[in-house]
């Protein structure tokens, strides 16, 4: 598709190697076709048991393990929180730097964003800026050209072939000493953020180790990962696309109301670098919420707004385009360009002869079958039969309205040499005042 | 401001004349100005006395009167009867001729038409069409423009110029023997069908003659001369105008519940010849429906309908309307036609000197502020400065968005004299290839 310039493709000196095993000279599991008998290589089975076995585990725990209230509430603000720390964190700092944060609320974000289980800062925003930069083609990694549970988590249970996903510029990344610290010490992050935290707390506040760890814990990990997965799924497959219909992404309360407010997708992919994802105060966006909220306590800075005048554009053009959409599969009457041509005689003796032709505007419309049926009576109509009914039909009679209009140009048959002047330019010439008439 | 041809102009033969006092040769007194003295004059005591006098007696009345349950039912079900006769009636058969009608339904709606008391069909339909055809002129006879309380009744409450009212053909009314009896014997319908009909039943069956009188009677005229007034009131001031919004008809659930469904005004002055005010299914519209019933009982024919197509055109033009004028109100960069004109080196130049110019499809962008906040990353913005970006731009390096491009164009500052040619046709004069180049 496209190639990379230099500044993006030249390697970050500080970058930390995090797959080992990676070997870019074999050929990649993913470059052989998956048999019966070579599937299980082509599964990623680490991730399996992250994100499907753990919980699963969780769920069956959780059966004899009861659950405290005072569990249930921390479970719950633990789930925000974490929540918050992918979507106002890893989403919206660091893949978009849609705003600036002070180090205090970087590390608190990349810590609870940890806790969410989904990855590394670095990785997780080097895949996004891959999303954004090759939305829906081969290049991006969770299209949802691929089947709706493919960019839900399929993308995470297969193994993927790290040559084929878009690359993307993350110097920026690389010199956040909180994302790469984040990245080097990500498994004790994740361990303790995930886990340890939550049954910490529980334990030393009412005892209740166990709960904290099932339920602050397992459980709270699986509901969070299966909303923000929801972004890449059900953002890109559920609602309006008010600014942009090329690609995938769409507007939906749905999705904003399970995503801590990313579900207004359509708007985020065509204005990426806003701090919103909702522009309606009446939209829910807590993630919005919370960066304006830190802002005011002097945690948050620089945030990143379209101008309105840009965005209404956007939402302008697109409405143009759906109507231009509706506007050709409507029939519009025979084009002008495409009607025979009449001389001004010929309409005049057809409409003697018992056509009912009617003039209007240069145009000759056959109204025969319409004479009955119009509105303003037979007699009105029938007038202007023969004639030059432009004055009248405009309101020298009767401002006819728009659909008049529409249903008048429905009727057209011919075209008159001249147009209307012709008339007037005969009278003219008989009265003997041969001169250039002057259109008015 | 217009003339009638002679169809409309000639007076009918059968036109009975009701108004025998009126003398078109002594000034009228609304062309006499109101004063403390002669405010009396102008008001119409016989429309105070039956629109709210007889209404107000009855209100008294009812303090005395038990309400049965019998005669409620009666009332309501007589209410909606007396107001189909004027919506599917008076309105869409008779001032519109939007369907035709046997005689025996004819009669009916003659009949419960006469007992709403809105005066007789011809009054109505003639004031009707002369509304549809000056709508908010003032040949309208109650127009919205003249002020909402005017339009609902202080049209019939206050003496009128009967020369102001637009002229309207008629003819066809007047060929209609159900209309010309009514019109005769207009008093006696309205005794007997409003009053004295309402009386015999609840008398009759279950023995309540004043409670037939007044609930059935009185007060059910009150509420459905109310209600019909809204057309001319209400729906000419609240809702939306989906198909036309040069005059004041408007489209609104809430006028259609309270006319029996005349409140899609706006559909209706545009389509005035539909049989249907409401389109939709979902939309409530009880006078289509009875009309729709009416054509499987064999009582009525020929329902008119506008082709769909149509339809959508008005509302599609309209919907372009409101488009254009957001359009117009919105910066879309300075126009290419004003902007000065530089010549390539020149751009080359000043990029050099440190500005941040970026030339795009022969335009140069001023992108100085935007480097820093470029969602791509500075490196690759840069890499464009004082080049022909345009191929890197459109997808060479990053298909840009909708989004980007209409900031690009806020950003213009000058046109590059010849466009982005220059660059090729200065390298091919280098290279000696002077030969004419083709544009791709
Ligand atoms: C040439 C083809 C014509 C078409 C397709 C046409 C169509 C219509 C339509 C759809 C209406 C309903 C109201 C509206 O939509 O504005 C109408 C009303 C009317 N038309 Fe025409 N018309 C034609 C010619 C004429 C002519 C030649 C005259 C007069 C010389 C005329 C006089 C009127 C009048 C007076 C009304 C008002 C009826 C009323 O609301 O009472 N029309 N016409
Ligand atoms: C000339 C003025 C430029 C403007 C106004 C501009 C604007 C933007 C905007 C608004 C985006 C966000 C995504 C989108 O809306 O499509 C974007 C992304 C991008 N731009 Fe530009 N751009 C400009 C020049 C360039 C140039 C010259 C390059 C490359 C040589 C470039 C490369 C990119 C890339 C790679 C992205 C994708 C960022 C990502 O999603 O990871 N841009 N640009
Ligand atoms: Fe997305
Ligand atoms: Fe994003
Ligand atoms: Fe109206
Ligand atoms: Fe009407």
């Amino acid at each position: 598709v496209s190639e990379q310039p230099s500044a993006a493709s030249k390697p970050a000196p500080k970058e930390p190697v995090r797959n080992t095993k990676y070997d870019p000279k074999k050929p990649h599991i993913t470059e052989t076709p998956m048999t019966k008998k070579n599937w299980y290589k082509h599964v990623n089975w680490l991730n399996v048991v992250l994100i499907l076995g753990i919980p699963l585990t969780g769920l069956i725990a959780a059966w004899w393990t009861p659950l405290y209230w005072q569990t249930a509430v921390f479970a719950v603000a633990y789930y925000f929180a974490t929540g918050l720390g992918i979507t106002a964190g890893y989403h919206r700092l660091w893949a978009h730097t849609s705003y600036s944060a002070t180090t205090p609320l970087k590390i608190f974000l990349a810590a609870v964003g940890g806790g969410a289980v989904e990855g590394s800062i670095r990785w997780w925003a080097r895949d996004h800026r891959a999303h954004h930069r090759y939305t829906d083609t081969d290049k991006d990694p969770y299209s949802v050209r691929k089947g709706l549970l493919y960019s839900h988590f399929g993308w995470m249970l297969m193994k993927q072939n790290p040559k084929r996903i878009g690359r993307t510029d993350i110097s920026d990344l690389n010199d956040d000493f909180v994302v790469v610290w984040q990245h080097k010490h990500y498994l004790k992050v994740v361990l303790f953020m995930g886990l340890i935290f939550p049954s910490i707390v529980c334990g030393l506040l009412w005892q209740d180790w166990l709960g904290g760890f099932i339920y602050g814990g397992i459980l709270r990990i699986f509901f969070v990962q299966q909303a923000t997965f929801c972004v890449n799924s059900l953002a890109h497959w559920l609602g309006d696309q008010p600014f942009d219909d090329r690609n995938s992404p769409r507007d939906h309360v749905i999705t904003a109301l399970v995503t801590l407010g990313e579900g207004y997708h359509n708007f985020h992919h065509e204005f990426p670098s806003d701090y919103r994802n909702a522009i309606e105060w009446h939209q829910y966006d807590p993630t919005k919420w919370s960066i304006w909220a830190w802002k005011q306590m002097g945690l948050a800075y620089d945030l990143k707004q379209f101008r309105s005048n840009e965005i209404e554009k956007g939402r302008l053009q697109q409405l143009q385009k759906k109507l231009d959409q509706k506007r050709s599969k409507l029939d519009w009457g025979v084009p002008l360009e495409q009607l025979p041509v009449m001389e001004w005689d010929e309409y005049v003796d057809q409409a003697k002869n018992g056509r009912g032709l009617i003039a209007v505007a240069g145009v000759v419309h056959d109204v025969t079958d319409f004479i009955a049926d119009h509105p303003g009576g037979k007699a009105m109509i029938k007038s202007g039969l023969g004639k030059d009914a432009t004055a009248m039909f405009n309101g020298g009679v009767y401002l006819h309205s728009n659909a008049a209009h529409n249903l008048l140009s429905t009727m057209r048959v011919g075209i008159i040499r001249g147009g209307m002047e012709v008339e007037i330019w005969k009278r003219a010439h008989a009265e003997g005042k041969d001169t250039v008439m002057s259109k008015d």
